[in-house]
């Protein structure tokens, strides 16, 4: 249609989660009208991003900076670990300001139809950490689906001989719903009922 | 959350259309997990296509090329010009494989209500590539808006003196539409249905 830049440009947005061929077009269009104020930003962004953003070595959690700004921040408290399934998760919890403690991100849940097992999860780090020492509580703050609770139990059997109180965001959560798409409040609630096991 | 560049690419992803500040976050959070095979390769893909694509000379397509592939293919019929609206217009028409001949973008219609008026669209460059000769018939393929019959009209008035056939893709084009939402087979039945006036 306009040579294989704008094919190239058109394919490669389809495949971004939302956008398929019709909405792909119409970003590119966009773009294509405003190459220096719109396209070339977002493409250096994009570059600057890709080069600069790792996985925390403490938490996984994403950051430009290693250990992430959550875990190298003086005022988190650090006794509080709140494990979560994933880096999206993580971000809600932080735009609803409801935990001021550090993150463990588990990178997925026990997933019998997935096929994802305890291999497959953060989990050594995780134990890692409360090892260490200076930890008193873990909030498994995991979706209210089967696989979500079936790796907040599992987890909880591995924390508790360890000696710190876990605990699992409670009343709040949605059955069936994902952590990441809640409002704030219902965030905020959860977190405050939390039950220890 | 994760420092500037997850920030900024998420500000700048949640500008383009059909995306808000959710759906830009999940986008970024898809392409900082995958920042290897898929975030550069966008990266790369939307510096080259705002390096190389450039506005038609002739027609007002965007193309790496210019004159654009549908300006210099030796196949299109030179005899024929479709005016449409816009460049996502032309794709539609494009896609639907309904026109042989050649386009001119105007990059809008007339608007009394957006204040575009005759200076702001591509018609001088219209007129003279009538004037050149070789020319037989102008397609106005624009909206059936109140906008867009307007322009149509004033289109009109300007090509009849030059002793070219001037005809509007008629029946086909629903009432209030715009075109480069259209199916193909509408599409192809508006090309069809063209009335010379």
């Amino acid at each position: 249609m306009g040579g294989p830049e704008i094919e190239r440009l058109i394919g490669l947005l389809a495949k971004l989660p939302g956008f398929g061929p019709r909405s792909a077009r119409r970003a590119a269009l966009r773009l294509l009208q405003q190459p220096e104020s719109r396209m070339l930003p977002l493409a250096v962004a994009m570059a600057e991003a890709a080069r600069a953003v790792k996985s925390c070595s403490l938490c996984g959690n994403l950051d430009s900076a290693d250990p992430c700004s959550i875990c190298s921040d003086p005022h988190r408290d650090r006794s509080l670990i709140c494990v979560v399934e994933g880096v999206g998760d993580l971000w809600a919890l932080e735009r609803a300001h409801v935990h001021r403690g550090l993150y463990h991100v588990l990178g997925g849940t026990l997933s019998a139809l997935a096929g994802t097992g305890p291999d497959d999860l953060n989990v050594p780090s995780l134990l890692a950490r409360v090892h260490e020492g200076g930890v008193s509580e873990v909030i498994l703050a995991l979706g209210a689906t089967v696989d979500g609770a079936t790796t907040t139990h599992w987890l909880t059997e591995k924390l508790k001989p360890l000696g710190v109180t876990v605990s699992r965001v409670g009343q709040g959560v949605p059955m069936g719903g994902a952590l990441d798409v809640l409002d704030d409040g219902t965030l905020a609630a959860a977190l405050r009922a939390r039950r220890p096991f």
